[in-house]
């Protein structure tokens, strides 16, 4: 797809674009200022919902956001009518210094669930962080810090896409998210950016495509978040439109798809404790639900996860996992393959299996199981569908990770 | 419930059975032996299915069994046309040594699955297990601990209960099974004998509902084993009906329920590295389905589990997993308590939080996570249904197992 280029900077690709981050120990602050830009987001289908996902779906009703806040440290989830108010303590706060009105200021948070916000501590680090406000690289990367809890990475990608009359507009993003799904717990959170023109409904639509095939079909564990945020914002810097006649530009989509993904596999790879990475792709389904079910089983999959941490070629698991996934399936014409960037090596071929102990096949299975990125490629047989999902092993540090983590 | 009495020796309460079990490093072979008795069997939803399943559904058609044969150490599962032949193999063995007909003998497997079964070695052990058939208590113990893989203790239980008429009948059980849910994998098993008469209809009818709120109830890993089967025999060795016009006892069914939860909660208890035990009980829920995975969703979070684990009173997760559950929830009127079996506190009251950062209520909700048995009382207060599910943490040892499992 070579109308899509990555390029480096994060935010800073982005012109009219100013954004910041600090942290005071576990509470950090994120600060995105992005003038009079249209806007949409996908949020958690959690039935407890945090007060800052409450109150940012009401900002949005409008459709224009000039700033996000966003805190780490605390999620502000099940603090009642308190958490509302504490919401709005913090947006008046970036109101009245920024000068910018109160029903453009997004709001999202992320940490432990049934505390209420130290709204004075994250107000301090909310001062600090608007005085760094900028449009550098560092910046950026300050931002995709300030919002990271378990991470240990942070997370930005940023493209240039070429649309289909030929002019050139960017896309930028930062996320953060280690335990989730769909998207999920420990709260995947990320923040997107375009200089294209595009109205709020079209935003609402595309994102809804991207997060669908990308942050949807990450696999921590299982859990998912009262939290979750995928915020996307339309600038306008470049003058130039990403849609024509109330459609998006299918290149603009394909790029904002790209981005998702970059950023989710980029989530997979955080996952608390994780070692290695995981990549299921299942083809030949009967449904395209049928396939994204089936590779999100396997991701999902504790004894999978398990195995792989160990490095053990228990392929029967992916076998059961697929099994009671959901899907249509015939085991009977089923293929197996799993790969790494060196060797990919047929399981079980139509049904057929070729593993059996002491087979080459299964010693270089053995061998895959031991890289750091280990992929699952299935052919279900039965029809056109395809998916992917990514996720990454269970292991001891995930347990350690979540046992300690309010303590 | 008088009408149910705990009895002691296991499947030695049962008049005219004969039962044994044998091992030889990984593999072991129990052989329960009930002539004549009608029988019905619920097995795994998995769409992958091991041969044993898919043989044993067969003969259950006709609805007598004499005698079980279970190997544990390889599921003979995904293994193709072999796996029946092989199938066939050891009901031969069993059908010549005992001197019974083929289609009255039933299969069953459990252990790692794609790997054809090593029908030598398990004959070998079968005899040896064969020869040791008899109807004491040690018979019974050996036969719970010769289907065993990863579990820690054997799984025994038996009832006397008091039909509604005043007559006497006896029911007995053995289980395995620690890394599973619904039945599960790392494989659920369960062979129930009573000494009533009950046709194989009834028995079919009588153990989907025990199953119901037993077996299904449990989750350890969330993963769905090929092999799952809980299978029951009525050999009416007592001579007593447990039914009348076609209707099962209602206490019968009291007591098999009751068994069958006494196995259940056994199996939460061992689940794979598991420390502690979860108890999830909800009511109020506005469906019966509702219950269900509400309790389970508790049970079924990496996250809470973890937190258990750590004796960590992260509450907001226990909010978090019924939020995503799919259960119908109104967060501001729902109230979580938390006990074990010295106390019982209440951290969130119709949806109001009590269990603030030092307050008593989260320090003794603090002690009691430190409970090797910590229970969840919810109440949805939208309705009248209730379900309780049964779990345990997720320790460092379950990856630990699970990580190692077929090298």
């Amino acid at each position: 797809m070579d109308f899509i280029k990555d390029i480096v900077g994060g935010f800073s690709v982005i012109e009219n674009l100013k954004v910041s981050g600090d942290r005071e120990g576990k509470y950090g602050v994120t600060i995105i200022v992005s003038p009079n830009s249209s806007a949409s987001a996908v949020f958690t289908s959690n039935k407890v919902v945090a007060a800052p996902v409450t109150y940012t779906k009401n900002v949005l009703k409008k459709g224009i956001i000039s700033a996000i806040f966003v805190n780490s440290g605390n999620a502000n989830c099940f603090t009642g009518k308190q958490g509302i108010l504490d919401c709005e303590k913090l947006v008046e706060l970036v109101s009245k210094d920024l000068k910018i009105p109160k029903d453009e200021i997004a709001i999202s948070s992320t940490g432990v669930i049934g505390r209420t916000l130290p709204v004075d501590i994250i107000s301090e680090v909310a001062y600090k962080s608007i005085s760094k406000l900028g449009s550098k690289a560092e910046n950026s990367l300050a931002a995709a810090k300030a919002i990271m809890t378990t991470d240990t990475f942070p997370k930005e990608a940023a493209v240039e896409v070429t649309l289909m009359n030929g002019q050139k507009v960017k896309i930028a993003g930062i996320a953060k998210g280690s335990g989730m799904i769909a998207p999920n717990m420990g709260t995947m959170l990320s923040f997107i950016v375009t200089d294209a023109n595009l109205p709020s409904a079209l935003i609402n639509k595309a994102l809804k495509i991207a997060a669908d095939i990308s942050f949807n079909m990450v696999v921590v564990d299982g859990d998912e978040s009262t939290n979750d945020t995928c915020l996307m914002l339309a600038n306008g810097a470049s003058g130039i439109d990403a849609f024509t006649n109330d459609e998006i530009d299918s290149n603009f989509q394909e790029a904002l798809n790209y981005l998702c993904i970059r950023l989710a596999r980029k989530m997979a790879r955080d996952g608390e404790g994780a070692t290695k990475f995981i990549e299921a792709n299942v083809k030949g389904a009967l449904t395209n639900n049928d396939a994204r079910i089936a590779a999100k089983s396997i991701i999902s999959s504790s004894l999978f996860k398990s195995a792989v941490f160990g490095g053990d070629p228990n392929w029967g698991r992916i076998v059961s996992a697929i099994g009671y996934s959901g899907a249509e399936l015939n085991p009977n014409i089923v293929t197996i393959a799993i790969a790494d960037e060196e060797d990919d090596v047929e399981l079980v071929r139509n049904g057929e299996i070729l593993a059996f102990d002491n087979t080459t096949y299964l010693k270089r299975a053995e061998k895959i199981m031991q890289s750091k990125k280990v992929i699952i490629n299935i052919d279900i047989n039965l029809g056109d569908f395809e998916a992917t999902a990514w996720g990454c092993d269970l292991t001891y540090d995930y347990v350690k990770i979540n046992a300690e983590y309010t303590t």
